[in-house]
């Protein structure tokens, strides 16, 4: 049984709450959040305790592990307590949005050897788990060229969006660690071009809405990624791998399986409305994972070396956004 | 190179018509009508020949085989003369709506050896002869159940029906025809229910537009046929085969492969508009099979003793619509 | 909050239990079932008390509804214990395999006025629930053929089968009530033919494993159902409509959206390995509605006397399947 | 009736020679090969006369229409002759492939008031043209992104390729036309990197056998085109266009619509072999059009002028190649 500390009991901390009162082999033991009032509520929902004292949460006497889910700019600071602790971590993504910071708390945390996983979670997805899978068996030869498409259905207010980093490094940044993971390979370029169709005072962040998205893997495989933050049809993701031999895919999902037929159509029921909808579920294999490495010493990951790469990725696209150029991949550690 | 005499210049004697010309192993020799004009539109547009004489129709000096398109109730006279003539035929079904009639034609056809097949042309669709290869080839083990489908968009003309002989006679038997294939056993009870919920005035003529019918095949598999005239979404055919390792089935066709993604749902091309879009294709491969044959000396089928057992199988469901109890089938040869 | 009885700790009681637990609307209270160690378990796992004393389940001074997931054998003690105790139940299906049984229990509950409902879960499927909808609202015209298929994907052990009532009433039956919800009508009639080949030895139970079952409706639509117990291919359900107008599906589930292109062919993700994971979504549903329905005083459902239908055609369809002919259904209450 | 020369009688020759012969208001009065034994055999095969005079192709007293189908440095000569008898043109692509020349012919052929259409005969396939149609009705708001995907199931021969112009002049040039067509815009710039992964030879050739491509629209919406020789799964093209309030998708297409459904898998029928299966149609509609044209003094069109402007993104396209940046398109006319 691991003893939890929650970090953070805003929406996402109420979505790992539940999942970690659920989880057979956890223990929630402590809800943490500086508004006692939101800690509090979301403990006795799941007849935990809440605490606004930090000092509590990483008491490596009473806690096994914390999940971070604290607002962003808190991220790294809560990441170097955990390993001054020597509690094992699992932190929502970005470690920090500034990359040096990232980096800083990184190479502090390997010092200390902390054992810690940041929740991509899309790569625990049934359906992309099994895509790479698929890739990583050989079964369609060698990757060749990726295409995902990440597309949100509305806007994010612009207030978020204004503290968010910009869409390569809020959005596209989930979508570059997948093309690492599937591939097995660093991206040693990227091409980005975007614009500003949803949300023209975008513009006044120097952010874009809509962005297409190319990189250059070693050996000469490509990867395209279209990336939107407001679309008419819900929301909307998909991954493709075209290897030497065949092709696999994971489809956009819908929300229901029924189809009514009438005169020259076919309606079927449309994609799930929201990112939640489509991904909630892997916020629970993702945990199961972070759970399972904990309780059998295996490996953790996604790493904090790994996020920091797609972070990599994510600075150079954001660069070529306005050189109009291919840009060179830098990987800091 | 065949020499064909078509027999009826109507609207499926002009589908032949052209299938024949374009046909490279084929010279459409003549078109015979009892309407001149008729004859002589068709033939012109193929560069053809026209005539309102029988006996040039089926002269073996000129001609090496007859396509029998003309109305039902000459079928079998056509048939009798080929067999006579010694021309080989390929016949539009039924045979004749007499089931007494067919068989004395067919047994009087095979004291001649009369090479002869009747155009049960869903068995040539690229789709049904797939599955059928699919169901033969043991890939699914031995047959359980098969469910057939079989929806046109709108009712027929009423004295189109009054002389059709009735639904299972008319439609059905095209499935009777396909269970037989698919299964490779010869049915041997069968129940039938149905209703008039299309067209109220059919219960005049004592027959129905939606059915139900169930056959039993020798070994205790299952048929479920539903059948029906009028639909509100176009023209609906599918086939599912279940057997005892796995399930094989021929969708339902689209008329495209265009989606339309909005809120909450997806809006696809439907399906045909009629069941000449759906299976138009089929007479052109069952042409092809039947020239094959009769350049190649290979056995010609489905043959008119298969023809008759499918008509069989329809007089049983037409007695069980009224007897509201499974009837044995009797297969007159 | 209602405070639960949870009788019966067996596999589906657990899947109550957990559902249950999970619900913020429900306190469990009491887990009961004759062996103490397999109550205790279950109360364990989700915080809760058990109990080997009924009095304690029925006690409505602490107990405000009850979840009957016992043997089904002792569903009707159950029903009436709880009409008596005047605590609204909900009940796994059937209320008792002897219709003259359940027909008693269920007079005696409506003389009680017992707030009951019966655990027709698939009623709260997602996707049967919008074809109902669709359906009801009229956008596919009126009802003209129903085609119910219900495919267990393996042999359920013998001993089962032996107590089970027979493939209608056990397996069927889910299908003969979703065709009266969808419906909105009493079946008249019933024919149903079925053989045993999956496990032969089920002719000496007097059982099928293979069943073509066709329903007449008021009015003259009909509906098709074909049930099997093992398939080689997972668990399958679907169930199409055809109206007048239009026609609504709810298609085949798979358990993934990964698609696998190669030379010639595309291999999708399958269906569901078992009816668990097809329908386990339901129970939540289900419960949803009950509880809902317990805190806003709305009216219960599918109610006793619902259930009671749905096996009355069971008894018909059972009858038909010796007969050979269409039985008329008679409606006990 | 319109009275056709031919001009080419090689593969693709072949292909209209045929929908020639077949179309009801063509008489193909004419074919023209350099090799007339290759003439002589498709004149025959469809009751024509065979030539190796360009002037009698070109006899505006004996033709009225001609169907460039030569070798492609034969395109603008046989162009340039067709301006100047004044007979009307349908030119397979590309005019030429030196950018100069093509500029050249166009500009004469204008001042002759040349009727001619280039047959970039994807625009007349049913799921494009339908596909363009929705965009252009405004029915998914305004175009925001297109992805294109344009993947060949083998490499062709080398010493073809040597003489294509390179992927962006010979392949993706079709899915330049068809961004331009849906779009209803000229592409203001282009980024593209290729590698080969198919081919290594190609490198010689300073050809690219896997390509991603992005142009960017006036107004800032995004095209992706992603476009490969040689993949193992058949021929794979597919578009779709991403408005601001829906999507519009015209799916990969399959060869057939059978299902085969085993224990965790349900294999369908993949994708056509080659190109030829995916668009053999959009030939003849394509001819359709033309020869509608010319019997309604209708609008010809795609004309030589809009083909003129898929080949300068091609041009572009293949600079960015090796500059690795963003090029301006640069439209000759």
């Amino acid at each position: 049984m691991q003893r939890f500390a929650l970090i953070g009991a805003g929406f996402i901390g109420g979505v790992h709450g539940a999942n970690l009162a659920a989880h057979p082999d956890v223990d929630l033991a402590l809800v943490f959040d500086i508004d006692l009032a939101r800690a509090t509520d979301l403990a006795k929902r799941h007849g935990s305790r809440a605490t606004t004292d930090l000092a509590e949460a990483f008491d490596p006497t009473a806690i096994d592990a914390v999940l971070i889910a604290s607002s962003t700019d808190t991220h790294a600071e809560h990441l170097r307590t955990a390993a001054t602790a020597g509690i094992p971590a699992l932190c929502e993504k970005p470690i920090d949005l500034d990359l040096a910071r990232a980096v800083d708390v990184v190479r502090f945390a390997e010092t200390r050897s902390l054992r810690a996983m940041v929740d991509f979670n899309r790569r625990f997805d049934r359906d992309y788990a099994e895509l790479q899978r698929v890739v990583t068996s050989g079964e369609i030869g060698s990757v060749e060229l990726i295409q995902l498409t990440s597309r949100g259905p509305a806007m994010p207010p612009l207030e978020y969006v204004a503290v968010s980093g910009g869409q390569m490094r809020d959005q596209t940044v989930h979508f570059f660690d997948l093309a690492r993971w599937i591939s097995g390979l660093d991206p040693e370029s990227v091409f980005a071009t975007g614009s500003t169709l949803a949300e023209p005072r975008l513009a006044e962040y120097g952010d874009v809405d809509t962005s297409a998205v190319t990189l250059r893997l070693p050996g000469g495989a490509l990867v395209q990624i279209d990336c939107t933050r407001r679309i008419g049809y819900g929301y909307d993701e998909r991954i493709e791998v075209l290897g030497s031999t065949g092709m696999v895919e994971a489809r956009r999902q819908r929300a229901g399986s029924v189809s009514r037929y009438s005169a020259g159509r076919v309606v079927d029921d449309g994609l799930h409305a929201g990112w939640f909808e489509r991904i909630r579920g892997s916020y629970r294999t993702a945990l199961d994972h972070f759970v399972d490495a904990l309780e059998n010493g295996a490996a953790i990951g996604p790493t904090l070396a790994e996020a920091l790469k797609a972070q990599a990725i994510a600075e150079a696209a954001a660069r070529s956004l306005t050189s109009g150029r291919m840009e060179p991949i830098e990987y800091p550690v």
